[in-house]
């Protein structure tokens, strides 16, 4: 796959209405998905399938947004552990899903992937909320 | 939880007969469950739970073992897609799983964790012989 048939180099994903924050060499967004609070998306914004396709500077500069959004979003929720993950299988855009992991959540020992739910969709508005509390604590 | 009680800094996990190679701020071993080839944890010498807890050099310095590592593994392997986590819901102390994902693994769009599978447990003598081919990859 290269730029010009990637879902995230099209804008075609993730969702706009999704959108938190630009932060240098990438944008986080919600995932679609919020049956775990705050599950959020840091998608590079240059085409690249692997971490080891970037530069040195610019794969540090990267794993530095990354940290931060990981710190902000654990404060935010109260996370008991942050997650962190770079898959790719369906979309291989270097994207990373950061999910803060709470005592309270559903199986708290275990991947997200392993938990067997039905897909929390929010609302626009309680999704633009969500969106805006992240991006004040980002800035703050 | 501290050091002292943590199990990957008392030596108690992984098992040292996983063991690859020291990478200098971290070590890296095959994961115990081999059903997907090659999946590997790389874990940071210190203790330290989350990625926001290291100094910006020492993340640096892990990345780009993460990155190397992950090189290696899909050469190795002839991944379709290099899977990268750090979780730590169990054993909260800084570590990484590195998965080579193969087009014919039984879903290779999906998370490892949702695809359930009885462990496989190498024999002693293949988990060596594995084990020391991704050495000698890393040697190369």
């Amino acid at each position: 796959m290269s730029a010009t048939d990637c879902a995230a180099c099209l804008h075609r994903w993730p969702d706009p209405a999704c959108r938190i924050a630009d932060l240098g060499p990438a944008v986080l967004y919600l995932h679609d998905d919020q049956f775990f609070p705050g599950w959020s998306v840091l998608v590079l914004k240059r085409h690249a399938t692997e971490l080891y396709e970037l530069a040195r500077e610019e794969r540090s500069a990267l794993i530095e947004v990354v940290s931060r959004v990981a710190q902000v979003l654990a404060a935010t929720y109260g996370a008991r552990k942050m997650n962190y993950a770079l898959l790719g299988n369906q979309i291989p855009h270097v994207h990373w899903h950061l999910m803060p992991r709470l005592a309270a959540d559903p199986a708290p020992d275990s991947p997200v992937w392993s938990v067997r739910h039905a897909p929390l969709r929010l609302a626009s508005g309680e999704l633009a909320a969500r969106a805006a509390a992240i991006r004040q604590a980002l800035t703050a």
